[in-house]
């Protein structure tokens, strides 16, 4: 008899978006006619820059002659791309990163979520909380936590990000093996300082430990005193993966392109105590798992990285930023607390103790407007919303105007 | 500390594929003049067809614009794919699939590799011996077997496929849970008809186990009695997952589509032998890991079935299964037994007792040709060596006569 994998059991009944979407859906089949604008999941939606539109054209001429055809890539991508990838992200900012340390992939929930299968099954996990749930959802399904019980999995470390401490961490006070931390931080929009993220390199560096840092939206970061890499932390090449995506960088949500950073002096053990090497761990899981990216979107990958890419994808991050400053000064004006929005297109909204749900009902029924219940990002979410700066400008803005009238 | 899943340090040094490259590059360093012909890993060397490039340019171009950019896609593929691969693979054979049972996804290496993750640990698992390498090693890296002893790994079912029997698997003998079955078979090229397929979904009907059905190659099949998809089979969807491929369909080894069809009768049992539906577990899956296939790789698959692709993906197939008959021919007048090139693109050549390693190293020194040594697959390989009918026309003759004047 086949039986299945009973930790699937323990997740909550569906994904988070899946639920917003059955929600949407269900509003707009009552009111057919209302024109609904999502700030929900956090899609953009501006077209593919010119010059990432030639590399994947070009990529697409290429496949369509036999002498310039590729078949089978490299598991790991394209040199051509990760050399880019390493000079421009991480030379360029002084972080000793190679080649061939660069990991490329379909997208960073794929990587974020792949990345435990190289643990032990019995390591202790610190997640925080909120966050992506991707981190703590494929542990469940692996089987590293106990039941789900007041919103929380028995044996998670939960890093509690609160207002008070402006959604950042503390250090967890028991020892933890694996550490997932995410900046600028989604849902939240924090960032951490040079300062913030050496605590925890630091303390991987005492205890063995690992971090697991999504870095998915570090382009969104304006203040240039505020790291873009973790690797730009003295030490952190020996502790920590860095997860990067085109995804919200260069509009590649519906293109599909992500890397990942495993530095080859990053070591993880046995139960002997003895040292084995992350970067051939993941080298054979994505060897024996994965057969690389389409050709034509590493090219169109690459195309990020030339000069007109470069000033063309940086318009595009600019055009939603706006967007993140117009949520921003409208949720200011009626007198909501937030965070986020400045060196991010994520704005994280105080719901001023009403339940998080509770709000996107309201928000959706009376605005037509999509947003996230911060519920779903952990427990201490409970009382706040996501707004997403990536849409057009003319719907934020007529958005922007009708939760003035919705919540005045 | 963090500790490895130490699983991983069960699994054989390298990838198969990887050792083969390894090999040949250093062949190549040594005689940099040698013209390699590369029969080896079984990549396509065709371009994309027009339609198939037309479809991919149109997708790009809708990316281009505003108006018409896709974001984040639906997990499981658009539905005109989905829809168009129900219709055309499955009920224009009479077999009852829906859009819905189909998974659209970066590959079939993917899938066959990740499938193992939605089963209890302790299941007992049946994989043919020789065969595709990534079923076991998915399995041992998730720990569901003992070390690797004299060629096999402990705990693991192998059904032996030997010529004396026309590499076609007996059923175990013990009950087992889940059994991995692929035809045309790869590296064998053998097929099964529908009777004998039939026997494995009475089995599995009888003992409540589940097939894993990897019909990668089926478009390679010219005998029209032989059935193209397990669904082909009364009662198979019951019982039955089979993945596909438009890697060797339709060269797509370097733009990266293929699926999995899980049927929604599919079931699966919780411990305590009650049913749990197998396409909700993979829809959990991959809506939590995986995030869907590029757009425009999307619309160039779609392009597969379109009237002017379906004539020239026939073409295509037909240009590598006369290299297929070419080698036959080949192997035959040099008096080597072999299976397969008939309904699949690959030669199974029986060493006369020759290790396969050492007959690699013979063609790959003396012919500069490279082949696939059958113990890569399997202990039952060991004699044995994979030519694929994947290169140019050129090139396979070329490789041919070469193979006359070493082995003569």
């Amino acid at each position: 008899m086949i039986r299945a994998n009973e930790n699937f059991t323990k997740l909550k009944a569906s994904y988070l978006f899946a639920d917003i979407a059955k929600k949407v859906n269900e509003y707009q089949k009552k009111k057919p006619d209302a024109d609904v604008i999502r700030l929900g999941i956090g899609d953009v939606t501006k077209a593919l820059a010119p010059a990432v539109i030639a590399g994947f054209e070009e990529g697409v001429r290429q496949m369509a002659k036999d002498a310039t055809f590729r078949g089978y890539g490299p598991e790991q991508g394209y040199e051509f791309l990760r050399k880019a990838i390493a000079d421009h992200d991480f030379r360029a900012r002084g972080a000793d990163i190679s080649a061939d340390e660069i990991f490329v992939s379909d997208g960073a929930k794929c990587d974020t979520g792949n990345f435990q299968e190289l643990f032990a099954q019995d390591i202790k996990i610190a997640i925080p909380d909120p966050v992506y749930p991707v981190y703590l959802d494929t542990n469940v399904m692996a089987g590293r936590t106990g039941n789900f019980r007041d919103g929380r999995y028995e044996g998670i470390v939960y890093l509690d990000c609160v207002k008070e401490k402006n959604f950042m961490p503390d250090l967890p006070e028991e020892d933890v093996d694996l550490i997932y931390l995410c900046f600028p931080n989604n849902p939240t929009g924090a960032t951490a300082t040079k300062e913030e993220l050496g605590k925890w390199v630091d303390y991987a560096r005492q205890t063995k430990a690992l971090i697991l840092f999504d870095a998915a939206y570090e382009s969104y970061i304006r203040d240039e005193s505020l790291p873009r890499t973790i690797y730009e932390i003295p030490g952190a090449r020996d502790v920590a993966v860095e997860f990067r995506s085109f995804s919200k960088t260069a509009g590649f949500t519906g293109t599909r392109c992500g890397f990942t950073v495993v530095p080859e002096t990053c070591m993880v053990y046995n139960s002997d105590g003895e040292k084995i090497s992350l970067h051939d761990l993941w080298t054979r899981r994505q060897s024996t798992k994965f057969n690389g990216v389409s050709y034509p979107v590493q090219k169109a990958a690459h195309a990020v990285y030339s000069p007109e890419g470069k000033i063309q994808i940086k318009q595009q991050i600019a055009y939603y930023l706006n967007n993140a400053d117009i949520i921003r000064k409208t949720i200011e004006s009626l007198g909501f607390d937030y965070a986020g929005g400045e060196n991010s297109p994520y704005i994280w909204v105080d719901t001023r103790d009403m339940d998080s749900w509770e709000l996107f009902d309201l928000l959706l029924t009376r605005a037509s407007v999509v947003c996230t219940p911060g519920e779903g990002f952990g427990r201490c979410g409970r009382n706040f919303i996501r707004l997403s700066a990536f849409n057009d400008l003319e719907k934020v803005t007529l958005a922007m105007e009708r939760l003035k009238e919705a919540l005045q």
